[in-house]
């Protein structure tokens, strides 16, 4: 599948500013054609970084016209300083571009706690100006990157009468992966004529199913941002919530959310399975998402997945810590795969571990739990926890 | 300081019936005098284990003569024939006793979804019986560990006019350690006399400080047990909750308690380093406490502890997302042992790296978060996430 496409009325450039290590791109500009919707969540977590409070700040007072995205240094935990050096590169920015501050929006992600060196990011500007370009989003993808393997790009068009509506997004995330509300970083641009109240209601729909469903770690950032643009520079325009255009572009926008997801989840830091939690038979979404957070944190499933071991115990033990009071555990089921190893909140009688074993070889493992309980169901997705974790994490700072 | 003293009314006896591994001691009898008073507290997991469903039946018909614990099987995740082989052995020791089913309590620990070999249990019976002595407190130590490198046992005495009180009790667990209103196996017994009633009322207070406020991995099992047993057969009687023996007994109990708790914590899986969160200026205990579980269940932070880096902005970011919807940021306070951290929510201006990376070089840390909002205060005990962690539980069942 294509990763990406140019939309119409967004031009980008991606340098090297030397934030934390010589000679790797860590800064992106993003250039919003005059017109442009934009929308954005933001992490929920009470210590979130300075450039979370001013993109929220300047998102309330005008219309986005820049994106201003470094990597590197995440400029959270920083205090006054960090929001004076978040201003400083927005304010430099708007100089060099003849704009009001309020018009750029600035994203940070790397290191908590050291002083932002706006100084070589305001140094970098003019020549990303020179090179802004329509064609920069695998340069963008990949400067953005932290502890990733991997850039993450999906893309999407549809055709919708004589017009055709494109959208293609980037992201990063490795570690540090639980979104609530909000995600990692990530960039959704779309050449769709989208109303701004509308764009947001969408971009939220999308990320509650998508981003808000992967976790890496249960550890949920302090830099989450997720932003979607609608230039409005294509044939296609959203007008309503309801009709062919909005169904169409709905569908695109969550399927490229769920590839963005999930590709973070595939790089989760050390990961060497990627699993797919499927609970069903809740009375509510909320039950089945708890249940599904809880197993997807634990770290006894995520070592027994990195293990390889079908070891049902430990699922069925983090299935009954979720918080759900008057669960009937007899009425409990899970497959791995299309074996089903729990039946009535027991090993299955017709369960061998040769069957178990067979699914938990593959590197991508589905896990069903229904909770016999309701019609509700839900789906998160997760990796596994390997020592590569730990060695990421450990030597992170070193 | 002594490890464990006898207790006048409880005789112990520890086999090999070759649960699990054969030639090492799984098995652990248990006889308690008559007139002797037991209190419980057993695991809130849904997925509770046959034994606990049991051991719960047993102790509201009769008051307990028998504690009969296994290590190897944890006798969970198997429905109607867990329930049926529990009951087994409790039979099998009733007859051999000449006295009613309802009189044992069966406790198991170790590997979650295969069945417990009832046949071995019961045919080790006639021996461990004959085995009975008051000194056999470190053998049954030994004999309840599973992935625990070492025996747990912890003892306090203290006089009051003429009479001495003895309490001794030993604990096992080192993974799956989260509890939550209950603990791992813990078994205490003291010789005082103590009406039922507030003996439980005792026990739940103590396990509520020390059991309860303890966790290496966030998974809390389907076997966790607390019980305190009081035999009567020394001098002090404890017959209210107020007055200089209750006090007395409470500060005994609640201490020798912390020290089992806090035994499991250092003998964490893979843990190289102790760990006391102290959390303060909260509005409540429970918010203190919310706190102080998001950041020792932080894989982040764990992996920063094991690394010895003094990486403060991780705790940061686990006291953000710990639920606290209206926390002021610029109030939070961090000290690494004595090295203030964070001032106002940010980076201390006086805060040196070395000052961080000295403290965090020990194996024993204290960190202080203050919320700067209130009165209450709680701590919990924790370790890191190492390399051995992910070793330990990847391999436990191959």
């Amino acid at each position: 599948m294509k990763k990406w496409c140019e939309i119409a009325g967004i031009r980008l450039a991606a340098g090297a500013a030397g934030i934390r290590k010589p000679g790797r791109d860590d800064l992106v500009l993003m250039e919003l054609a005059e017109g442009s919707a934009t929308a954005a969540v933001f992490t929920r977590n009470a210590f979130c970084a300075a450039p979370v409070r001013v993109a929220r700040e300047h998102l309330a007072t005008a219309e986005p016209r820049w994106l201003l995205i470094n990597s590197g240094n995440a400029n959270a935990g920083m205090g006054e300083q960090g929001l004076r050096d978040a201003r400083a590169c927005c304010e430099a920015l708007a100089r060099l571009a003849g704009d009001r501050e309020s018009s750029v929006l600035p994203f940070s992600t790397g290191v908590i706690g050291e002083r932002l060196p706006a100084g070589r990011i305001t140094a970098s500007l003019p020549t990303l100006l020179e090179q802004l370009a329509p064609d920069c989003w695998p340069e963008a993808a990949r400067a953005i990157m932290t502890t990733d393997t991997r850039p993450k790009m999906a893309c999407r068009t549809f055709r919708l009468g004589e017009s055709e509506c494109r959208l293609t997004g980037i992201a990063k995330g490795a570690g540090m992966i639980c979104p609530d509300m909000a995600t990692m970083l990530a960039f959704i641009a779309t050449d769709a004529r989208v109303p701004r109240p509308l764009l947001q209601a969408l971009l939220e729909e999308a990320v509650e199913v998508s981003f808000n469903r992967i976790t890496v770690d249960g550890d949920t950032s302090t830099n989450d941002a997720c932003v979607l643009v609608a230039s409005g520079r294509g044939g296609v325009e959203i007008g309503s919530g309801a009709g062919p255009a909005a169904t169409a572009f709905r569908e695109a926008l969550g399927s490229l959310c769920r590839e963005l997801a999930q590709a973070i989840v595939r790089d989760g830091e050390g990961a060497t399975k990627f699993i797919e939690l499927r609970i069903r038979g809740g009375r509510s979404e909320a039950e089945c998402l708890a249940v599904g957070r809880t197993v997807a944190n634990s770290p006894l499933v995520k070592t027994a997945f990195f293990a390889s071991d079908p070891n049902w115990g430990r699922i069925l033990a983090a299935v009954g810590r979720a918080g759900i009071a008057d669960l009937e555990v007899g009425k409990v089921d899970i497959h791995l795969g299309e074996v089903r190893i729990v039946r009535q909140g027991g090993r299955d009688p017709g369960y061998r571990e040769e069957l178990g074993a067979a699914v938990m070889a593959g590197d991508e493992i589905t896990v069903t739990i229904d909770l016999g309980r309701g019609d509700a169901a839900t789906t998160v997705w997760t990796c596994d926890l390997s020592y590569d974790y730990v060695r990421i994490n450990a030597e992170y700072r070193t």
